[in-house]
């Protein structure tokens, strides 16, 4: 993969602005589980998601979790640069779910970008509106889906992501998705392997019924 | 006031463009009550908000309501302009609380702009990471704090912008602000009044200590 390939407007910058992307961005291998932003202690710059997979997600002070939105391959993550915008008052931290590899384009490269162009500045524009709707949803998520839906939910997506119906993940790891507490995970999970829905065995939730999960989520 | 005032970067702006902003803008005036923006049924264009307050907030299919944010003197509303965005794919709804002025500048006019000036494309940006920053917050509230101190919150910001203890509000409407069903409030708002917190009586909610609700929210 290209850089040019991740942004559509590639053809509306200068040859030097292209250029100036080019040099200044970094390709770098990360390891599964490396958090490679953390809130607002860092400024890391733009991630371009050349491969793998990585999760946004916020933290409380107790340290609970809940995933705000993943990044896949030719994603663009816009917040691991929050400090370019000086109106994100907010903290989220991004960790490699997968092995990946991705180019980071330093934030003050960028900034100076998008200070000189309107199609970058209108690009930008697009991809935290995109961010902006993930989290509208989750928002409409916790409101007003009952968690069993949203369980449900998520082991046919993580079902569909991971191309199997043997889910290697543990309950806590679903309850820091869900901004739920693991006991939460535990007893909702039996509920389904009791109405024959998934099995479970340790470290593992095997799905067995995926129209049944269907009309969960769907109910 | 001015337009400009709307604008920390107007004077980055060409005369030209300045002329077209001025020129497109209509000045209106809405009743409390008015629905200004309904999700994705309408574009009105950007608001400028002159005077008064206005409530952004999202409808479930049950009708159940949560407010996002507000609006107040010069605030900008962009969501009421979403259609300038492709990848803003939520629906909210605009509503003014109080009796309002307003600025009206046509979405196509707006988003003309955006395409030609970096100053208003990245103006838009800081406007959308501000409204972000909203949600966000939103979310660690609904996810991690427990409802009675969400309330008293609720309470003491809105004692502070109606400037009187004796708040003029129903259960319903308290409700639909935090996204909760009426019963949840007058179970709560009664156990505040056994406190010693607040005095109930039809229509109104009057506080009596003040430094007891802020220890509830600070707890």
């Amino acid at each position: 993969m290209e850089l040019a390939e991740f942004f559509p407007i590639w053809n509306k910058l200068t040859p030097e602005q292209q250029n100036r992307l080019t040099q200044g961005a970094r390709y770098q291998h990360v390891k599964k589980g490396t958090v490679v932003h953390n809130g607002s202690m860092d400024c890391a710059g733009l991630f371009l998601i050349g491969s793998g997979q990585l999760r946004a997600y916020i933290l409380s002070e107790e340290g609970r979790e809940v995933t705000i939105y993943r990044l896949f391959e030719r994603d663009v993550c816009l917040l691991s640069a929050s400090c370019i915008m000086r109106s994100i008052q907010f903290d989220i931290t991004i960790e490699a779910e997968k092995d990946s590899a991705l180019w980071v384009i330093p934030a003050d490269v960028y900034r100076q970008l998008m200070d000189e162009s309107a199609p970058i500045a209108n690009f930008t524009n697009e991809i935290m509106a995109s961010r902006f709707s993930d989290a509208m949803w989750l928002i409409e998520q916790i409101m007003w889906k009952s968690f069993d839906k949203r369980l449900a939910e998520f082991l046919i997506d993580e079902a569909a992501l991971e191309k199997t119906k043997v889910l290697k993940i543990t309950h806590e790891i679903i309850a820091n998705h869900l901004g739920s507490a693991r006991e939460v995970v535990t007893r909702m999970l039996r509920y389904f392997q009791g109405e024959g829905l998934v099995k479970l065995t340790r470290g593992t939730v095997e799905i067995l019924d995926e129209k049944g999960l269907e009309s969960i989520k769907d109910s």
